[in-house]
């Protein structure tokens, strides 16, 4: 960079460029649109940051997003508490809560099993979910990590660890996805749609 | 959004959706990434948001980034002071300035000629770069505003408003890029291309 950008901005795009996706040219592009906003932008931006990290944390239960103790999915009444769904991350939470076709309680892991990464099992919220489950109250649990090789490896720990409770663990379909083509899908997806074929 | 989302969290969304090219989504998937991350890089971009908008503001005289009331730019006495290249954004002084092949002062505009969008002459820093240019000591003022239809308006106004002083103004060349291949490029840029081709 020329000398014409000062260090304190500097020191914003080198952080903004952490975020993920954000290379050095889009953090310098939302560096500039920071300061030629009125300065409210650039408080209340950092007013949220701040807020977040302090008021938010996770749930001592589901390890979802909570502002208490317990978060609102887990202190709903309502909600089925057999079953529990194990997820990868918030983001999928939100994924599945948001088609309204589940009503149990959910379980995040914050990753999945990557042991190239470094993700071992210690690192994900796997012991919290066999206490959960040792605990009683649960029939079923249904794996909903992603479905691509850390995902299935993650399940299939997760059949393992749950098998002394005798608890139903189940996993999720995959297939061939709604609107999906069948010309234009991998072999992987195809050869697993034909595999899970059910009777109709 | 599901329930899952805390309030705190879904502002930070909705200021980081205002980022250029930032939508819901991409906010969200920015928003996850940061909760997810020690409390320390939270904290750091705050701070580094709330300094830049501090610290960093705009130089009385080029109108480019400043920490002081001069830029560097301008401060440096090496530059030549006769020559001021005039600019849309601080991006754009960036980019000229760092190929080397400048080495006179700058003028930042903040904008482009826009009737439609409601930016008119006195929304730009055009009364100054008058002011610059009557004070005495420039001979060329480069027009080096974006190659569309509001650069362009902007570049034949600064020509008319700079008309009295008798000061020579000059436009940067448009053409085909290096590396264009004429097949691909689209009208204009080849009219234009033939219209200002150079004795060889």
């Amino acid at each position: 960079m020329a000398a014409a950008i000062p260090a304190a901005m500097e020191r914003l795009i080198r952080m903004l460029s952490r975020l993920p996706g954000v290379g050095e040219k889009t953090a310098t592009r939302f560096a500039f649109h920071i300061i030629e906003q009125p300065p409210e932008y650039a408080e209340g931006l950092a007013r949220a940051l701040s807020d977040s990290r302090r008021e938010v944390g996770w749930c001592s239960r589901c390890f979802g997003l909570s502002e208490s103790p317990l978060c609102p999915l887990c202190a709903d009444p309502s909600r089925d508490d057999s079953t529990v769904c194990v997820v990868e991350g918030v983001p999928d939470q939100v994924a599945i809560d948001r088609t309204g076709a589940y009503r149990g309680r959910y379980h995040v892991l914050h990753g999945s099993l990557a042991p190239l990464r470094g993700m071992g099992p210690d690192d994900l919220r796997l012991k919290p979910l066999a206490d959960r489950v040792l605990a009683g109250g649960v029939k079923e649990v249904i794996v909903a990590t992603n479905v691509d090789v850390e995902g299935e490896a993650t399940a299939l720990y997760i059949r393992r660890l749950l098998e002394p409770s005798g608890v139903r663990v189940t996993r999720i379909a995959s297939g061939v996805p709604m609107g999906g083509d069948l010309e234009f899908m991998d072999q992987i997806t195809l050869s697993r749609a034909l595999e899970c074929r059910r009777e109709m």
